[in-house]
């Protein structure tokens, strides 16, 4: 009997139940986010989710061997929801209690960190053992792996990349800071920059899109997205000495508008022995890439990790 | 016949060779540092002082178990000082190569690494797995202990917390960026800062007199150094989770002036779970700490790590 692996993807905007093995992803279903819902309600139907997959798996014959779970918000050690500003309805829910009952071994981890691992299983960071990840898209993620292994910290919150300031009396960020990487580096961020460019938008793929075509108001606001970026890397250089940083989410894709601007930031800041040493690289893996971090981690399990 | 340890810090200003076992300080020798000589002249006399502690130990009936030694500037995985601002004329040396006739089990190490190591064996982090220790001194140096271990990065030379950027727009740091935590939390930034209130002062020491005996805009200063500072510690506090800071170096003793805005500026930037689980403490071993630094790292090789 094969054995088969669930992953979930707890989104704010889908939720995505796949069932994986080592050569591939076996099924992947999408459906509206639990985030809108409340919280007893959006347990039940994640339960009924994972429970239909399971299910499925057994009529094809295949052992189910644990869930993962990936979420987008600050998890502690004992699978505590602590903080979450896309699952607000959850917070201080615990998940690993929750939904013991569905008699598998569970693991709960950040989707950012759940991405690093993906892109280091089976994506850009293949292969390295020193690496950071960030995903930029509405925020901005980070997940940061030292020795193979992710960076958790004393209660499991570490790697909160995303909010490293960087302008100390910069702009206001969501999360009560200011001048935070998030708040120059993510899609909110640049529609922000857009519009105070004059630019009539409503998101950062507009932006994308009038830059790519010429625009040059849409290019300047790339261009400064990119130098924030830049001083955001060469931090991460200075104090993780990374052999790659691979960059992924929605925002990643409008790589020639940002990049070599970034880069150039990043080589002026950094200890040039470093800066030398680290690889810039576009994530591979996009939407899957939590898939295969989870599929990772449960891998890992099995090794007695 | 009992075993005993070298440890050497390689100081701008002093070159500091200590006898320890696990016990205590056996002796202590101090000299003027070799920065000012040329490099081969420097290295001989640095074998010389180190042969010489080795004879005085082998005429008490020890015998010498391995020299660690502190260097202020980043070392790279092979013993080659790759950059030193504090010890310039030794850039490009492979230390271990030029001491292997020492004939002993020889260890290199940033200065600030064996300092917060140093501080996680007999000083304040003592017992912690996770822990961020900073040396707030004439530059701003930085060690990471994560699940007990350095945060050494893909080539050593990670954990340079003193060249995190903090405000990117911000005062001309001496390593070729702009606003890093160094150029607001460090001896020399205190001195600038009071000079540009106007005070006559030639050192921060000065500054924190004049701000002890009352005066006002000394004090505004270290209110200052405090505000950045907390920023910085916010981003530690963020990225890695840690259970304790220490802060440590020349700038510490003058604790009460900056500590409590520190503080206060952390808490109101980090995410709070995380700043709630985090304490933050002076360092309680001193000059002392990289020599007890260095000890626990050789006899962590001696446990074959």
């Amino acid at each position: 009997m094969r054995g088969f692996y669930i992953v979930v993807d707890l989104g704010g905007t889908n939720l995505r139940v796949a069932a994986l093995a080592e050569e591939g992803i076996l099924e992947l279903r999408r459906w509206p986010s639990i985030a809108k819902v409340e919280a007893q309600e959006g347990l039940c139907l994640l339960k009924e989710r994972v429970g239909e997959l399971k299910e499925e798996g057994a009529r094809r014959g295949w052992r189910p061997m644990g869930v993962a779970i990936g979420v987008p918000g600050l998890i502690d050690g004992e699978g505590l929801l602590v903080h979450s500003p896309h699952l607000r309805a959850y917070e201080g829910v615990n998940f690993l209690e929750e939904l013991r009952e569905l008699g598998m071994p569970l693991l709960l981890e950040n989707d950012a960190n759940l991405y690093a691992l993906g892109e280091g299983f089976r994506g850009a960071a293949k292969g390295k053992s020193h690496y950071c990840c960030l995903t930029l898209g509405t925020g901005v993620g980070g997940g940061v792996v030292i020795g193979g292994r992710l960076l958790k910290g004393a209660q499991g919150v570490a790697s909160e990349v995303g909010h490293m300031v960087i302008d100390e009396d910069g702009v206001q960020c969501y999360c009560g800071s200011r001048g935070c990487l998030e708040a120059y580096a993510s899609g909110s961020a640049i529609l922000r920059m857009a519009v105070e460019e004059g630019l009539e938008v409503s998101s950062a793929k507009e932006v994308s899109e009038l830059a790519t075509a010429g625009d040059e108001r849409a290019q300047r606001v790339f261009q400064e997205m990119g130098r924030y970026l830049g001083v955001g890397l060469a931090n991460l250089v200075n104090l993780f000495n990374p052999e790659m940083i691979v960059l992924g989410g929605k925002v990643a894709e409008a790589w020639p508008l940002f990049a070599p601007r970034a880069l150039e930031e990043m080589a002026s800041r950094a200890f040039s022995y470093a800066a030398k040493g680290v690889q810039v690289r576009r994530a591979h893996l996009g939407d899957e890439a939590a898939l295969w971090g989870g599929l990772s981690l449960l891998l890992g399990l099995e090794d007695g990790e």
